[in-house]
């Protein structure tokens, strides 16, 4: 039965129906998993399987069109799009299986013609990894990236990028990055291979927001289920709250700071952004004279521990022994941590480790006065870090902990720097 | 000007204002921090006071009350409140600072007299803890004095728990307890001292939900931050979600089972509980017929490790070489974890270590067949949890440690055993 390769068109008859599909790779040698034109995968049992007929055998794709030339339009604000990866910048490697990260933003642009009635738009691939393998030394690259786009005449960018970590990057850029025009990071949660896919939608309301007059890092990703509008979150404000949902993104803490229509191409304010800058200016040919500048230094050696009923207080001894300068952590609710792991978090603080809480109920903020437990951590030098997310504090912690002694970062990690803390929450950023 | 005491009721004069409440204890030595009547603190700069005023000196609260006698109602459930500690359950103590547990259930019933109207309530204090110092021995504890009221005739049970591990020991409960009757955990976000407080109606609800033709753990709490009703959780698909909102549980992945108008008495239910047990009659004196049976074998050896980009993949092995039996790994997206800790991984399962997959998106379903990512891991022996929560699976996995080879809970932890799985999220259950 096995004349057929991954990668082949074929056509399996069963009792009562006949598929019709691209043949996957399949983790049951029992199955043959085929993708089929509606962008479906469906597995079927070998045992139910009358015949295979092959239509077509499978060759690797390749993608060899000339590189793009666009005519630029004066009017138009310039904006580079880096590609990073992730399903924003996938296709279905048939060959390899599953979903793997490879159009470039050259390939996004003749994808997306229209794009170009938006904005000059400018396509580079400057990363290709999903995003769940993304690090600190990464960042890095993407912040030089930007730096070198900026300076090359880009009005406003925008950062393809894989969902899973992408509120990670957004923060780790909003703290490394000062520049006075907008970085766009979008994603995509169903590959564009798919006819569910929200890449277009995604990737035009970022170029829109990327020509506003606002400055500083930001998320754009779809704003409900369906296709009709996009958010655009505050960087260090957003949060991966869906692993498979279109609006998986949402702002905590704190409302979306727009409405984006990607077919009208309107932009609805539904609050005052904190970062306005409406003298972006839009950049004559290969001229300049957008501030930016990045920042890159962080310690790697920084920490998340969520907390949990039966924790191992060792584990805070573990970093602390391996040389670690920062430990953020995730307690329960108004930022508490069992008392069985006091002594180690002394021992910690002790040894001039910075220990900052954050609270693993997402929404809301640490508040360690109320309750004796608080008071206790407060007392062995945690800094309670205010209704800052657990993940930004941890970014935070890197880039002050690789910019600063601890004594500064201690002072600066629970007060605002970049939009990563409110004063008072939202109401309505809760319901 | 230091005349008086943590506990004094005083009036304190600045230039401007004159602020009457009782002094509280204060973190710093330059404030003084008073509750006024309202409920709330306000911290009085030394500086600032132009005199103070000793109107009533503090002293010890004393609870000396005698015990409840009250008739039994042959008509209503006989319902057990066993207190924990926590919120629900707690007074602020004037001498030693801040919110103490404190309440005995006995303490509760006498504040909330209504409670009468809807069962025979017998209380008992079995904890006085914080609930952020919860460990698996304590549930132990609990399930053991759950049991004892069950088979002394019990119709029902409440348990008044703190808010910030409630989820994690309404999951515990799920597995260790097999009983035919309701066991709801309820909590409160403010204290009773505060007008705001949720005690009452959420004690009211959860008493309410007790008397149910349902079996197993449930949570019930504020439904919106207002008071107007309360919802009905299932225990294994709740999670707290703010740190300080009255509506902080949400059902996750599924919506709640019921909504409780603690007014009206009336409940309503929003979809078929899993559960249904329309047998469950009324206890006569002293007789007991409710199917109870109990499973404390938890194996502690298990550790929840949340995935981040730059993180030290060698805690694995930490926890691998210190005798842990099983590790979560709450992942990124669909159920990923970085390449550079697959080494550590292997390591960990190569050792016969059970690691399983869930995600730090909260809201969605692992799934770890869509990327390359996944696929590896699942070649590295990792189980994706399908919809269960971290915190669920983490318990889940104590509880299947506890009782079997790892083999036997390889096979059982991505498998529903007490609705902690559902085969399909509801699509209403995110917005």
């Amino acid at each position: 039965m096995d004349n057929c390769n991954i990668g082949d068109l074929i056509s399996i008859k069963t009792e009562n129906t006949t598929y019709t599909g691209t043949i996957m790779p399949s983790l049951d040698d029992n199955v043959i998993v085929i993708k089929m034109k509606n962008g479906y995968n469906v597995g079927i049992l070998r045992d139910n399987i009358k015949s295979i007929d092959v239509l077509k055998k499978g060759k690797k794709p390749t993608y060899e069109l000339p590189p793009l030339k666009i005519e630029k339009k004066n009017d138009l604000k310039n904006i580079a799009i880096l590609s990073t990866g992730g399903t924003v910048a996938s296709r279905v490697d048939y060959n390899t299986g599953a979903v793997h990260p490879a159009f470039t933003a050259d390939d996004l642009i003749r994808a997306i013609p229209e794009l170009l009635d938006i904005a000059n738009i400018k396509g580079k691939a400057v990363l290709n990894i999903l995003s769940e393998n993304m690090t600190p030394a990464y960042w890095k690259i993407i912040a030089e990236e930007i730096k070198k786009e900026i300076e090359n005449g880009a009005d406003g960018i925008v950062i393809a990028h894989g969902t899973d970590t992408m509120h990670y990057t957004a923060s780790a850029l909003s703290f490394m990055i000062d520049a006075d025009i907008p970085i766009v990071l979008v994603g995509a949660q169903r590959s564009s291979d798919r006819p569910s896919s929200d890449a277009s939608l995604n990737l035009i309301s970022a170029v829109i927001a990327s020509t506003q007059p606002i400055k500083g890092v930001y998320v754009v990703m779809h704003g409900e289920s369906g296709d009709t509008f996009c958010y655009l979150h505050e960087g260090a404000k957003v949060r991966k709250l869906h692993s498979s949902r279109r609006n998986a993104f949402k702002s905590v803490n704190n409302i979306p700071i727009a409405k984006i229509n990607p077919f009208t191409k309107d932009i609805e304010y539904l609050r005052k952004p904190n970062k306005v800058n409406e003298g972006n200016k839009i950049n004559k040919e290969s001229e300049s004279n957008k501030k930016i500048s990045i920042n890159t230094n962080l310690e790697e050696k920084v920490a998340l521990i969520k907390i949990y009923p039966g924790i191992d207080g060792n584990i805070i001894n573990y970093y602390v022994d391996n040389g670690y300068k920062g430990i953020v952590i995730e307690g329960t609710g108004l930022g508490h941590a069992p008392e069985t792991i006091f002594e180690n978090i002394k021992y910690a603080t002790d040894k001039g480790v910075l220990v900052a809480m954050t609270t693993q109920t997402i929404n809301g903020r640490v508040n360690m006065n109320v309750y004796s437990n608080g008071r206790e951590l407060q007392k062995l030098g945690v800094i309670g870090c205010e209704d800052m997310l657990p993940e930004v504090a941890l970014v935070k912690m890197m880039y002050l902990l690789g910019n600063y002694d601890t004594e500064k970062a201690k002072e600066l990690i629970n007060k605002n720097l970049v939009g990563e803390i409110t004063e008072i929450s939202r109401f309505d950023a809760y319901y």
